[in-house]
């Protein structure tokens, strides 16, 4: 039964694994592969972060560039918050379920529901903005991938998925190898770039330091409650460095123990590192007088339709590196590399959550299951396809992207936090030990603040970005919250309405058997000769009267052939076959609603799908109607024609000759 | 059950129709009204013949339309030499069969095939070419129609297919109309044409007259074989005038009495009137200079891109009606509706040529079925399905497609006159009266004389355009006529398959009832209780070990329950579902080959569509696969959730308490 489908799902995903085989559970890491690993996504958000604050600065022309380095403080006193929170997180929750599990205790399940549908959302678009970020450096080096950005960054994804479905998790030590490929290439550009600029003094220009640019509204500075507002939309699209930072809150259990205490430390190590990145990322920009607008053709006088202004990483180091082209060309590269390990980080989260939530039965339990490889294939084929749409519907674009991203971290965040301090006044409640509840004060304390600031953000951005497309991530959490709402609500009903009741079900009164006959063939023989083995209470043959030549030579071989069933025939005025069946087994449960009908429908089977075509579909639609009737059972009784198999004679049930009696045969009732 | 679906087909197709409500044979029409309705597709193409032979012999530069007489003259021989053949046929064959029943009875199904080949490729063509034509007509008064050409030509193919499935037949009497309007059009320009000409002496000059055409290959004249080439093409382009006299020979059973010598006469009626017709518009297009070419833009000069030709018709109304508009405006109107309603008549032929095909098992059964309005609704649908493909694949273009056109038209010619040759012979072999023999013989001659034309024409048409579009039509008649055998293999091998042998088919030795249970609910409990009524053998329940954890907890409540039935667990280390139960399907029948196993499948029936992606799909798989199984009886045990009705209780075989006894019940054996 090896079909073409099959065959290329083996060469896409490999042979299946044993249920038993492989560890389901992620192996216990040393910190120095775990933190590589997981800092992969909160760390890529530094090669696209700066771009984005300098981009919303660049509205207020070229001037505003200079509140960069402040802009950046700001976001890195966030950082800094979010981190301390979220290291008594970890601690508190330390078996991996993340902010789902600390809303959905905390805060019941409508708190739950809307981290998972944000969660969701900011999952989609962590694959999506990695992608498209590592396409815009890729580009940088090869540029026949910026003219086709949408083909390649769908091509990514693809390949995302594919990795995933084989589920190569025990590789996760080459999975290192991305990140201290990025974080060594930042460490010699940083490094390098100040050097020769404060070291050695050598007046060092970005490509776009020369650029004419100009403010998108007034053309002139900007001042008051526009610079205010200038400021905060840059701090909004600055804020996305802290994307990312959730993923190692979730990793818990893939830490060595102490797990919670190597998981804080190394929340620590990776916060510590962003803002450094940050912080150097900026300071070289300024340094070297690096430019990035919103609108190049409108912003940059002089520049055509089609420029492409490079990623800000890729500027600072053809600047730094421009008399050894190949060390600019790795550090960008490495660059590339490690957002897409970003991307592929996250297709090991949102499955687990999906999961998890189909556990919890907010979501269809397909998301339970494991596939061949033993990952949860529908969540890694669900992310694929949304993140696909998004880089479809915005052609790989960065910068539309980030709009609908921030949205959803920071509403995780908020909420995650605010279930935090529902979690130490639970505890504190019960706690009289001074110093432990001091301890747990000071943890209260820590998390509202954060959650007040987290919140503060989240209301800026939705200000800044609302109709840039903020309002579409809005509108998505909606929908996946109210979807997961109904799913519930749903699968609660079935539940209620199929639990045992302690009335045993009884025994059907009376069994009609109705044999549905078009001709006399074997198919209706044997479906003739096996109601009769059931012992049915009475048995009917019916047929359906759409030609009347057809029927009458029905009836003359039935008559010829001696066949002891009676044969009832429907008149069919108007040329259908399922309403007047139906009618007719309504009519006999009409007569006697504690009996069962059973309905046999002789069926022929062939082998290739477009002997289907040839062979009138009405069974099949008949089989459908009949479900809905209760107290009504549907046998089909097939019969296998040659081409269904390539085994030989088709049947031996009716060839061979037969040995045993025929048991009760003449003793059945023929009403 | 009203859905929206079937909301909508009643909107367009109307209430369903009774079967003995309507007629289904067509009435017996008077010969004036007979005529114009079954004339409207022959007489037609004297729209779109003329240009085509214009534009073949422009080619040769403007001085080749002096041999357009010359042309029509040829073709109009060819037209009187098949009229007096064909009334030949229609004598012969009155039954309406036409050229499939002709070819097929004489010529076996080798020529009976071809010829229903070549007639589904030239019906579909017919609609195609008509309904452009009409458009090119309806442009020449409306241009936003011709700017819009493929759309509105689309729309037409989809009203002619509503109008059909309506099955207005027994309006007919209105169908008369268009064709007289579009005669009483013609005579009118042709009288008055010929009169302001001739009579007046009026020098009438048509709008394309004063353009300078150049030829299309050396610019200068044409002489030699390049213009018996040249000649030849014209001559091909020209039979299109042809097309359509079929029509009469399929529609004699619904001429009055004598219906032969009724359609007989109406075929040489239109037979004349054709020829007057080419003769007219030949003689006015050059007494008026008018100019017709096949590549505006190349060969006219100073012509722009979009220069658009109007159709000779309404070239001619405007030059001979240009003090009359309103007149001019009506003549091209009438012709435009007389084009529609040639493709009208045309799904008609089709469908009927269509459910005979079927009824001798040549196309699958389904054309063979009449619909809610007794009109063959499948092949109806596979016309306009048919030639929107065309009219798209073509964009409503009447030159390109005319070049598909005339291949089928003359290959039917040419088989059914070479069936009637082998008719005649046979009858001469058991005549012996000497008057009927010579009768015989002269209509044998002028048979033989009408296929060896029409072959010739066939030959010509095939070389003059063979790489210009025929090819296309001898692909599709190659594949439908491959396409129908295979289906007559299939329905002879099934038959053969199916037939009852003498031996009596026998009741299965043993059945072994297997139920399969994924949980302890209701219609597990259904299942078992049902399977347990069937009184089978042996009685097992079977549930699939893919999580151990629900496998034990489904064993400990099977136990608590003190169900008496066993509970097979059958491992799947690969958490498949369906192998591992097939497989114990068919370890049951290894082990005893001449029992029989009924597998009984408890489902729900939700009552949305959405809702069935929340419930594993995993029993339709089952199901699926389980048919290919020989021996094996699949029962589904429904159990209706309360969506699925909003009739209330959804079950009272379960909840309403038992007043009859359990007959049999502890007399099942259950090992």
């Amino acid at each position: 039964m090896a079909s073409s489908t099959s065959l290329l799902k083996r060469l896409v995903v490999g042979r299946p694994f044993r249920s038993d085989q492989s560890p389901t559970e992620p192996t216990s890491l040393p910190k120095r592969v775990a933190l590589p690993v997981f800092a992969a996504d909160p760390l890529s958000s530094a090669a696209y972060a700066p771009a984005q604050m300098l981009m919303a600065l660049s509205a207020g022309g070229a001037a505003a560039f200079v509140y960069a380095p402040w802009v950046a403080a700001g976001v890195a006193l966030v950082l800094v918050v979010v981190v301390a929170s979220y290291r008594q997180t970890v601690r508190a929750y330390p078996s991996g379920g993340g902010d789902y599990e600390v809303a959905a205790t905390n805060l019941g399940p409508v708190g739950g529901l809307t981290v998972a549908s944000a969660l969701f959302v900011d999952y989609m678009l962590t694959v999506a903005v990695s992608v498209a970020a590592a396409i815009d450096h890729l580009g940088a080096i090869v540029p026949v991938v910026t003219s086709h950005r949408t083909a390649f960054a769908l091509a990514a994804v693809a390949l995302l998925v594919a990795i995933n479905l084989r589920g190569v998790r025990q590789h996760q030590v080459l999975f290192a190898i991305p990140t201290y490929a990025f974080l060594a290439g930042m460490v010699a550009l940083v490094g390098w770039g100040l050097w020769r600029i404060l070291g050695r003094g050598d007046d060092l220009a970005a490509p776009s330091a020369d650029l004419e640019v100009a403010g998108l509204a007034t053309g002139g500075g900007v001042a008051g409650v526009a610079l205010i507002f200038l400021l905060l939309r840059a701090f909004a699209s600055g804020s996305v460095t802290l994307t990312g930072m959730q993923t190692l809150a979730n990793q818990v259990p893939a830490f060595k123990a102490p797990k919670p205490r190597n998981a804080a430390l190394a929340m620590l190590t990776v916060g510590i590192i962003s803002i450094l990145l940050l912080a150097a990322i900026v300071t070289l920009a300024r340094l070297t007088g690096l430019q990035y607008v919103e609108d190049p053709s409108g912003q940059i006088t002089g520049a055509s339709d089609d420029y492409v202004q490079p990623p800000v990483t890729a500027q600072l180091a053809e600047t730094i590196f421009g008399h050894a082209p190949v060390v600019a060309m790795l550090v960008v590269a490495a660059t590339a590399l490690v957002l897409f390990f970003a991307a592929n980080t996250t297709f090991d989260g949102f499955p687990l959550l999906g999961a998890r939530l189909a556990s919890d039965r907010y979501l269809p339990r397909q998301l339970h299951t494991r596939g061949d490889r033993l990952a949860f294939s529908n969540g890694i084929l669900l992310l694929g396809a949304g993140a696909g749409l998004l880089v479809l519907a915005f052609r790989a674009d960065v910068v539309s992207l980030i709009h609908l991203y921030i949205v959803g971290v920071f509403t995780a965040f908020t909420l995650s936090q605010a279930g935090m301090v529902r979690h130490w006044t639970r505890l504190l409640r019960d706690e009289r030990d001074p110093a432990t509840r001091r301890h747990y004060q000071r943890a209260r304390a820590l998390q509202a603040f954060g959650a007040s600031l987290t919140g503060a953000v989240l209301v800026v951005v939705l200000v800044a970005k609302f109709n840039r497309g903020a309002w579409i991530s809005i509108a998505v959490m909606a929908i996946l919250y109210l979807l997961m709402r109904a799913i519930r609500s749903h699968y609660d009903t079935v539940a209620r309405e199929l639990t045992p009741t302690d009335i045993k079900p009884v025994l059907p009164a009376r069994n009609h058997a109705v044999v549905l006959v078009s001709k006399v063939h074997m198919p209706t023989m044997r479906a003739l000769a096996y109601a009769r083995a059931t012992r049915p209470d009475t048995l009917t043959a019916v047929t359906v009267r759409v030609d009347p030549d057809d029927t009458r030579m029905l009836m003359a071989e039935w008559e010829g052939r001696g066949l002891e069933v009676p044969l009832t025939v429907i008149d069919s005025p108007y040329r259908e076959i399922t309403r007047p069946i139906i009618e007719y087994v309504k009519s006999i449960r009409r007569e006697s609603p504690r009996d069962v009908v059973t309905v046999f429908i002789p069926e022929y089977v062939v082998g290739r799908w477009w002997e289907n075509l040839l062979h009138n579909q009405s069974a099949l639609r008949l089989k459908g109607r009949l479900h809905f009737e209760s107290g009504v059972m549907v046998t089909s009784v097939p019969w296998q024609l040659a081409s269904s198999s390539r085994k030989g004679p088709t049947d031996r049930m009716v060839r061979a000759p037969r040995t045993r009696d025929v048991p009760d045969f003449e003793r059945i009732p023929e009403d």
